[in-house]
């Protein structure tokens, strides 16, 4: 067989149930009351199995947004839990992996250790984990806290968080189950192990109630982008969803393609290959069949979100109100990221914005809220990917959309296709587990010898 | 509309995932690998809903039995995560309701509210919660501890956290949500609730990220049958599942009624009605064409628990290796209670055995291995049911299975007919939600006002 074509991997991303963007559910095409129908996720997922993506990426956070009231007015800000949702689109789908997205800072290893392998089962080695550490002080309230943990201390939390996973997940060797009815062995005792795990911030003794994934481990995402958040993804992650790259339409390769080596450059010292790692940039297509219509809808989208809800939004990343200053003038100053305690790299992006350009505070708000857009045809867009593609910038796509499920219907129906005729992404799904469709290793087990 | 007959209400249990019966894996008859397996649940709750069952009741404990190797060589101590099962369950069947047994010792109000609130969307009504503490020292492990907490204050703890998750399911109003794309609201911010709850053991501002489950609150259960238990029972739950009720053939039908009476009568002093909660005696029936097959039936059980194992078991409920004593002769001590910290109403339950009977070592572990079973042809095991049902020692029942498939199925093809032929059991659904099935009221939000 002759050696194929480096293949794209791509994600489908749900950020907010009707998209990706703060207003997507005001969108006219979006259909917002579909966030408490599973009916509406059952379609959206097999729309994007058809289109071959490589996985269902599934957002979460663990609070309602009402620091300001527009966050309960106007933006949607419930949403269904990841395990239980995807647990139920693992039983009406064949082979699109599916990624849940769950806190290190909220949560148990024990309990995300089995959520994961029963996903991973329920779906026969289609799981995957997006680690994040959540952001604000409206979540650790949710949990007994009244201050969000330190940035510094929730990283250190979730490389332990981590840890323990990957080895609860090796507490059963894959051979250990006999089920001998006849001389009455379930298991082989020799083939299961205890953690003993005692570290700074977890004690857990193990084994895990059940037996190992078929991946082995369930498939690991980062995104976390500040210096804490890149040393997590280089040790552990198989794959970065890359929402800090500034991917916009002629131009920042560059920075795509620093950040593509910074990560890929970190893996050496914790002895892993770059191949290991795929890195997703995350890109949310506007997609046109003609210049002028994607500009029309790229308009569109620009008018959903009410003044207030833009700026409060703006006030959230930056960690301080600006809702008095005037809208069109510049912010009178840069803030700082030292003492910020919610996404530092959320907060960089918006400081490199306004390092590069003079904007004015409605369209720093503007810039902010349409994060990730590019508006093109379906070959423009297919453009610019391959050139991130093919200039090492990135090994795939994480995929968002305008509003659901249209745009992500036109993006399999249109761009796919476009994908697909220049070699760049698969036609079939040629694998069964989502570690096949990104060509990556099923893990061994720590625990098991080489027997003689 | 002529009043029908009072009807039971009936849940299937899925204790181990092979049966009821710590040795049910090895049943000639039982699917011990479909354990691993989606298509071995569904096909169980499917026949479950074939049979009109009002719910399924899948049983969890958050370790592996490991105290004695027995545990791990001959018990089936690994199972999936309930959420994840019964979410993935939910798609596969329309009508019976989904109950997952959840412990709030070891678990966070908001993730629990949530993802039962993300299970009744899901099935459209059909969630329930089986309230439990845990029991061991091993889970305790699992989560940081060296010890399980002390009984007293985990019913303490989980009073608190059955508050908190209600207050949460409360948090956005029944028609909160306005979905309107012309004004840019999303929600009534009026129709929106902080819970700000300030307890002994939680601190929880919420709101819940996700609105009010179409049940309101879904379904509560209870099985915990010490004074402790009993309360929480009283105050809180809607079903009773009663393991601790001494039924078996030929007698103990006034255990049964003071049980009964004894948890009904508790419901007033917390303002409730008798008919909010259904009380649930656990029975596993062992069912033959014929009293000479349900006998060798039965006899067929008893020889699948290896010796050992059944020791072992013996020696966890009573918190004490018994291993070294003569098998033939009886226990040479009666056990205490007052200091015990796993199931108090467990070792109450062999207290009362061993003082009503004089029984060898071994034949104390014979009949602890084979809890609630009752051995009879389809007309036995229909009267004894009808019998506890008529006079007062059950509303219903949860139905335990000596192994899995095939048990359920004699049940739902021998039984329920004559159940339904009586007149004593639904022949159809007439309801959607589960509240629907067993005729409990769907809760009013505690926050909404009656507006003029």
């Amino acid at each position: 067989m002759s050696k194929e074509k480096r293949q794209m991997a791509l994600g489908a991303m749900m950020y907010f149930p009707a998209g990706e963007h703060i207003s997507s559910w005001r969108h006219p095409k979006a259909d917002a009351e579909g966030l408490l129908d599973f009916n509406y996720y059952k379609q959206i997922v097999q729309t994007a199995e058809r289109g071959k993506f490589d996985m269902f990426f599934y957002a979460d956070e663990l609070y309602v947004w009402d620091r300001f009231e527009s966050g309960v007015s106007h933006s949607n800000s419930i949403r269904p839990e990841p395990f239980s949702l995807l647990s139920a689109l693992a039983v009406v789908t064949e082979h699109i992996g599916l990624a849940a997205t769950i806190s290190t800072t909220y949560n148990e290893p024990y309990h995300i250790a089995r959520k994961l392998a029963t996903l991973d089962y329920l779906s026969n080695g289609r799981a995957a984990w997006n680690i994040v550490t959540s952001q604000t002080d409206e979540e650790a309230r949710n949990f007994g806290k009244d201050k969000h943990l330190d940035h510094a201390l929730r990283y250190e939390r979730a490389g332990e968080f981590v840890d323990v996973t990957q080895g609860l997940w090796d507490s059963w060797e894959d051979d250990a189950l006999l089920f001998d009815k006849a001389s009455g062995y379930f298991a082989d005792i020799n083939k299961l192990h205890n953690l003993d795990h005692q570290g700074k911030d977890f004690k857990v003794r193990g084994p895990l109630n059940i037996s190992r994934p078929p991946q082995g481990h369930p498939v690991l995402i980062q995104a976390g982008a500040s210096e804490a958040g890149k040393e997590l993804a280089a040790a552990k992650a198989e794959i970065v969803f890359a929402p800090g790259s500034t991917f916009a339409p002629g131009g920042m390769l560059e920075d795509g393609q620093r950040l593509y080596e910074d990560l890929k450059g970190r893996m050496a010292k914790y002895g892993r290959e770059r191949d290991e790692l795929k890195i997703l940039p995350g890109v949310m297509p506007i997609i046109g069949r003609t210049e002028a219509e994607a500009k029309e809808q790229l308009a569109l989208i620009d008018e959903l979100t009410p003044q207030q809800l833009g700026l409060d939004l703006l006030s959230h990343y930056l960690g301080q109100d600006v809702s008095s200053y005037p809208l069109d003038e510049p912010l009178p100053y840069l803030p700082e990221i030292a003492e910020f305690n919610q996404s530092k790299s959320g907060l960089q992006r918006i400081r490199e914005i306004l390092q590069q350009e003079t904007l004015t505070l409605r369209q720093l708000y503007q810039r902010i809220t349409n994060k990730r857009g590019i508006a093109g045809t379906p070959e423009q867009i297919a453009d610019h990917l391959e050139e991130w593609f093919i200039h090492g910038a990135a090994d795939g796509f994480n995929i968002a959309f305008p509003h659901l499920p249209g745009s992500l219907t036109d993006f399999v129906d249109l761009v796919i296709p476009e994908l697909q005729r220049r070699g760049l992404f698969r036609t079939e799904y040629t694998g069964k587990t989502l570690r096949d469709h990104l060509s990556l290793q099923r893990p061994a087990n720590r625990f098991t010898k080489v027997r003689a």
